[in-house]
């Protein structure tokens, strides 16, 4: 797959002794650019602030302060106020759930606390109440500039960055209850999302893209930005309806079929698995998994 | 309804002159203690340090500072970490659902955020989207001490207070999708949360007290919290299961029969309205409604 990202944009958080940093990425390792930003403790402000291209020049010419394998990842936005995701907005998603429903005229959507998401290269968590956890491969989209109402026709514009998710579930904690599915989709470090923000600048970085999952090299999901039920540029005029969007803000935009419950027998994760879900032009999420009590 | 607390210990955060401020309320108005304990900006940070009866003890013997009418009601944790909705929780809500489906075993969660609420005496939005504005009268849990895995009979020991819920709900928005209730629970100010908080000191305090919600003087929900399918204690423990709880955070406990949606025509709320929702030993928040394109 291609991807077109430079390195020079590629905004992360990280953590180093201790100590949470944010920064730019390039091949060699992480460029840590927070201390001299102490108007903004997290990149959240910084988007608050429309600045991450500030960033991004502060980082040219300087010298990695992180070499690879010196840091860990971070979720990029270790403080968003919402994290909004969108169910069954992928073609044969809805035959999925094989309830004989016919797919609605609107939208799913759930919440997620950030503690359910861990970063780039840790492993996610399989808790001892369940043995179904499962990957969700899907583009998130950080809201920049905030709004209530916001038309489509309007609405890439609240655009500040995007990046990835693994959208990790307990299938069976989200059948518990009459509706809903806030359990199976909150088990701390369940999910993942990173490794890094990639600002967005052109309409043509969302229309469109390619998004795939693979477990172990074997490629599970795979479809394009293109083909989504409900577009992100929908999402936002719809979310925005109900509640105000604020910097920050996160839209997990959905997943494509061939989750690991679809197969049959399903193929749930087991330690030791790797998962890379690839979104063009943004980057590749790479997570293992773990039991929680080998932790 | 008999109403046990005593003056000195409600716990409030309220806006006056453009600023917000916690502090105790009594008869006459409001004891401002914020700028005393700069250590802790908002109740949630009083709360992590279990500090609420250092308010208390503080305001002993105080004149008010803001007298009664002199400043406006803010829910009073502005910035909990998470608002956690129990569904279907007590006896005759299964069936309200008409959808023929059996009482599930597990509680039905739900996510709010703190924007889909008001304070005490501000009057609930009915947005323009929708004329289905229902009223849903609970008592809202906040954590004190965090835990992960807390276990049903030491979960009340985790509760620093309680306070009163309205969890307003625009009744066609939650079922508008295959799946959840997100975007019928969080139009921006359809529901309340106040007056106040009241210390947890006793488990009695929520074991089996009465809650009540009356429309212009009209009883339209009674019942008892030891009627609940899913206790309180049983909720902290179930959340947790998933989820770590941490200081601020909120469960909304679940409502009684009786929700306008009910009768056949529905009551749906319009301006004009008032609503009181009562809970024994705790207080009673009232508020009215408007119209959005009337704010």
């Amino acid at each position: 797959m291609n991807n077109s990202n430079t390195p020079e944009n590629r905004i992360a958080t990280v953590s180093a002794n201790g100590q949470s940093l944010y920064g730019v990425i390039v091949d060699s390792g992480f460029i840590a650019l927070s201390d001299e930003f102490p108007q903004w403790p997290t990149l959240k402000n910084v988007i608050h602030d429309n600045a991450l291209d500030q960033l991004v020049n502060a980082a040219q010419g300087r010298e990695v302060t992180h070499p690879s394998g010196s840091f860990s990842w971070e979720i990029p936005i270790p403080d968003p106020g919402k994290i909004i995701c969108v169910g069954v907005n992928f073609p044969d998603r809805n035959a999925e759930y094989k309830d004989g429903v016919q797919a609605p005229p609107n939208m799913s959507l759930f919440v997620r606390f950030p503690s359910s998401f861990v970063g780039h290269q840790t492993p996610l968590t399989r808790p001892p109440e369940s043995d179904k956890l499962d990957y969700e491969g899907e583009i998130a989209v950080v809201i920049g500039k905030g709004g209530r109402r916001i038309a489509q026709s309007d609405a890439l514009n609240h655009i500040a960055a995007l990046t990835m998710c693994n959208e990790g579930t307990l299938r069976d904690w989200v059948r518990h209850a009459k509706f809903n599915v806030t359990q199976g989709k909150n088990f701390d470090g369940s999910g993942a999302m990173g490794p890094w923000l990639v600002p967005f600048t052109e309409h043509s970085q969302i229309l469109d893209v390619a998004l795939e999952t693979k477990v172990n090299d074997e490629i599970r999901q795979t479809d394009r930005t293109g083909r989504m039920l409900f577009p992100v540029a929908r999402q936002i005029e719809y979310i925005s309806t109900f509640t105000t969007l604020l910097p920050g803000d996160i839209i997990v935009s959905g997943t494509p079929t061939g989750a690991g419950a679809r197969f049959d027998p399903p193929k749930f994760l087991v330690p030791g698995d790797n998962i890379e879900i690839t979104g063009e032009g943004i980057g590749t999420l790479q997570n293992g998994v773990k039991d929680e009590h080998d932790a």
